[in-house]
């Protein structure tokens, strides 16, 4: 775990100075995926929409649950897909050619290796996951959006404060621009990507900026009913996209099944973030 | 403390089916205040712009930080001084005829004196203070406000989901009403009444409801420096206020300087929960 840090902070620093350490990235996710190989088991939990869903177990701790079928147990195997995954990035037609379906098990391996990790060993640093999740996507997305500049804020004309989204990537002399709140899991958290949304539309006219939320999966384990549940508010991202601004779109790692039934994907498109990143974020970026 | 607990759970069952329990409030917040004066040691903490800031020790642990200048320690005063509020409320007029500053000092020892009461010897509840506040106020408005109704949500015309605020004040037969958010403290949730007002202006009409955050103070103990600090982010209340959606008023018992200065108070009213009570509340509500 101390070497998982010492890799994190690397990362994290040169991601910071406006870098896509992406082999920093690389090296932090297998560590953490080889460090579950060799000092925790694997049990199933529980069922919830259809899929199965495990944990990891250490040293008296149990993890978030998380779907092994989307999760590469193996380090050799996830490095293979993630050369895939980087060779098939394809700056000129902004989007990355890999199979939707590899793309999200190498980063569904990648995040939730890391953040199972933390679980175990270091439950105290529960934002950790968090960041390396920002690390992990804004230096995916450079890959294909090389020209782009990234940021972690959009700056106002004539305002002191600026709207901190976790993600922005901005095309020098073009006004707007992609933004990219990142999260593990939303909870009531949710309402912020759409009041920031509200506030670019505001300043900027409406849809100049774009925003995508992505995350990881909303999935939490329920130890007193030995249960998986997908905590998932479906009116309140009805009413805010109706309401309080327009999201370009919700993209999960592993989405919650309540969030594709018809009276959500009518008013907003919810979609894997193997959809975004082989398909829709051409349509939302410039040249 | 069980006693108090038994005492919160009455007001909250009767509040919650639409009454205003104000002598249960009473007996809880007087309740709070002898527990305190017998079992609780107050010790000077630190100073924070200007103001002097107390805690209250006992049984190895230490309270939130308060303002001895605002608290009535003496339940006999309180009562006293609690009479005084209640005999002052004058529905015609929709106001409170108490001086400002006791009603201030009235309304901070009660609220005070029962979070202080759970950090010492019931941490672990967080949210009980904050429903005991959302008790209190929708309570104590209702003094002034008979004719009005009191529900914790509005209702949307053709949408399943509700804007859910803490407190809605509104008349039979009137579009419209006023919205009371109570929060004892807001840190990152500060973003959630504007992000209501703005979905209350897009469904019904700009400025036909109206919103007034209303917060006991943002203080908190800093172990690690021995101080109290006022968490505060002006620049993001003058961006949620300018581009978001514009609310009433914020309304303190104890406010933090920081707020009180021009940059803040140009775009948003800034005043003591004593100001709203007292006066600002008349024109806010319709007869």
């Amino acid at each position: 775990m101390r070497e998982l840090d010492r890799q994190l902070k690397l990362a994290t620093g040169l991601y910071a100075r406006g870098e896509a350490p992406i082999d920093l990235v690389l090296g932090v996710a297998s560590r953490a995926i080889s460090i579950l190989h060799e000092r925790a088991e694997p049990e199933r939990w529980a069922e919830c929409d259809g899929k199965d869903y495990w944990v990891f177990r250490a040293d008296g701790r149990i993890s978030r649950p998380y779907l092994p079928t989307l999760f590469e147990a193996s380090e050799l195997v996830f490095r293979r897909f993630w050369g895939f995954l980087i060779d098939s990035a394809d700056p000129d037609a902004r989007r990355f050619h890999l199979d939707v379906v590899d793309i999200n098990r190498v980063l569904y391996s990648a995040i939730g290796s890391f953040a199972i990790c933390y679980d175990l060993w270091k439950s105290k640093s529960r934002k950790t996951p968090g960041t390396f999740f920002e690390v992990l996507l804004g230096s995916v997305l450079k890959l294909v959006l090389p020209r782009h500049q990234r940021a972690g804020h959009v700056t106002l004309p004539g305002q002191v404060e600026n709207v901190s989204t976790d993600i922005v990537f901005q095309r020098q002399g073009v006004k707007g621009g992609l933004v990219v709140p990142a999260k593990i899991t939303t909870r009531e958290r949710v309402v912020q990507p759409f009041a920031h949304q509200r506030i670019l539309d505001s300043v900027f006219g409406e849809n100049v900026f774009k925003s995508t939320l992505v995350c990881m999966s909303e999935m939490q384990r329920d130890d007193d009913r030995g249960a998986a549940n997908a905590i998932c508010v479906p009116g309140t991202i009805r009413l805010f996209q109706m309401h309080l601004a327009r999201l370009s779109g919700i993209y999960y790692l592993d989405p919650p099944a309540r969030y594709l039934l018809p009276d959500v994907t009518q008013v907003i498109r919810v979609a894997t973030l193997g959809d975004l990143l082989a398909a829709d974020l051409h349509a939302l970026t410039e040249t």
